[in-house]
C-alpha cells in the first residue's frame, strides 16, 4: 500500500501544532495531541515532521515567508516614502492578528532556541529591519525627513510597532497605523 | 546545631540562579547544579527557596523593586517633562546593562509561566505604563508636547527602549539615551 502525503493533512497538522506550541510549554506539547488533535495517525505525523522541532521550524519558516512577501508589497506600494512607512506598520498589524498564536510562537521558540542552531525568525526579523532601513535613509536622502540614524529609527519603529501588538489587542482602533505613523514621524505636536 | 540564614548564601543563590535560568531551558536548570554552583549543600539551597519557581519569583519580584525605586528617582529628577523623559530612557538603559541576565529572565519566565500564577515582572510593567502615561498627559496638558493619546505613545517609546536593548548590546554609542529621546519626542526632522 502506497502511502501518499496530502496538502490538507500537512496544513491541518501544522494549524493544530501552532495553536498547541502558542497555549504549552514546549516539552508539555506532544507529539501523541498533536496526532490526536488533526485526526491523523502517529506513523502519518512522523512521515509528515520528524519531530516537534521540525514542526516548530515549519510553521516559522512559513511565517517567515508570508511576512517577507507581504513587507516588499508593502515598500513598493507608494513612490510617498510616508506612505510606504505606513503601509508597512498596517502590515505588521494585519499579519500579526491574522495569525493570533505567532506572537508566542516566536517568543517559545526563542526561549527554546540552542544556541549554535538556525532561529527561522531571524530571518524574517533581518528582512524587516533592511527594508524600514533602506527606507529610511531614501527618505533622508530625499529631503522627505532627516534621519541621521536609520538603524535606531528602525528599532524604535519596530519595537513600538511590536509592543502594540503584544499589549494590545484585536479588534485594534481605527486609524491605529496611521496614528502610530504620525507619531513616529512626527514626534509628539 | 542551629543553621542561621546568612545574606551572603542568599545572594550567592540567587546570582547564580538568575545565570543559569537565563542560560538553559527552564526544565533543564537543575537545583543540583545551582547548589553545585553556588557551593552550599542542597539541603541549604531548599531551605532559602522550595523550588526553581521561588527562586524565579524571588529574583523577578527585587528586579521590580529596584525598577520602582529608580524609575520614581528619574521621574522626580526634574520639573521639565523633555528632562523627565530622557531620565526614564537613560534609567532603563543602565538597569538593564548592569542586570545582563534580567532581560532573557524576564521572557524565560513570560514563556513559563502558568496561566492564572502571579506573574511577578507584570507589576513592573504596569509601574511604568503608569509612570510614562502620566508624564506623557502632564506635559501635553502643560503644552509641552502634543500627545493626545498618552497610552499609545507609552507603548512606542517603552518597545523602541525594549529593541535598542534587545538587539543592541553594551558599551551603547554615548548619548543614546539623549537620541533616543529626541526621535520620540521630535519624531525625523
Amino acid at each position: 500500500m502506497v502511502r501518499t502525503r496530502t496538502p490538507g493533512t500537512r496544513e491541518r497538522i501544522l494549524s493544530v501544532a501552532a495553536k498547541l506550541f502558542a497555549t504549552h510549554r514546549f516539552h508539555e506539547a506532544r507529539m501523541d495531541d498533536i496526532a490526536q488533535e488533526a485526526d491523523v495517525g502517529k506513523g502519518t505525523l512522523y512521515r509528515y515532521f520528524q519531530d516537534k522541532e521540525a514542526l516548530y521550524h515549519t510553521l516559522l519558516d512559513r511565517a517567515a515567508d508570508e511576512l517577507a512577501r507581504r513587507l516588499d508589497e508593502a515598500d513598493r506600494s507608494s513612490t510617498d516614502p510616508r506612505v510606504r512607512i505606513e503601509a508597512i506598520v498596517e502590515m505588521f498589524l494585519v499579519l500579526f492578528d491574522e495569525q493570533p498564536h505567532l506572537f508566542d510562537l516566536i517568543q517559545h521558540a526563542e526561549v527554546m532556541h540552542r544556541p549554535g542552531r538556525n532561529f527561522p525568525w531571524q530571518r524574517a526579523r533581518e528582512i524587516a529591519w533592511r527594508a524600514v532601513e533602506t527606507l529610511l535613509a531614501e527618505g533622508h536622502r530625499a529631503g522627505v525627513w532627516v534621519c541621521a540614524d536609520p538603524p535606531l529609527g528602525t528599532l524604535m519603529l519596530l519595537g513600538g510597532i511590536r509592543a502594540v501588538i503584544r499589549f494590545g489587542s484585536p479588534p485594534r482602533p481605527s486609524g491605529l497605523a496611521s496614528r502610530l505613523t504620525q507619531m513616529f514621524l512626527y514626534g509628539l505636536r
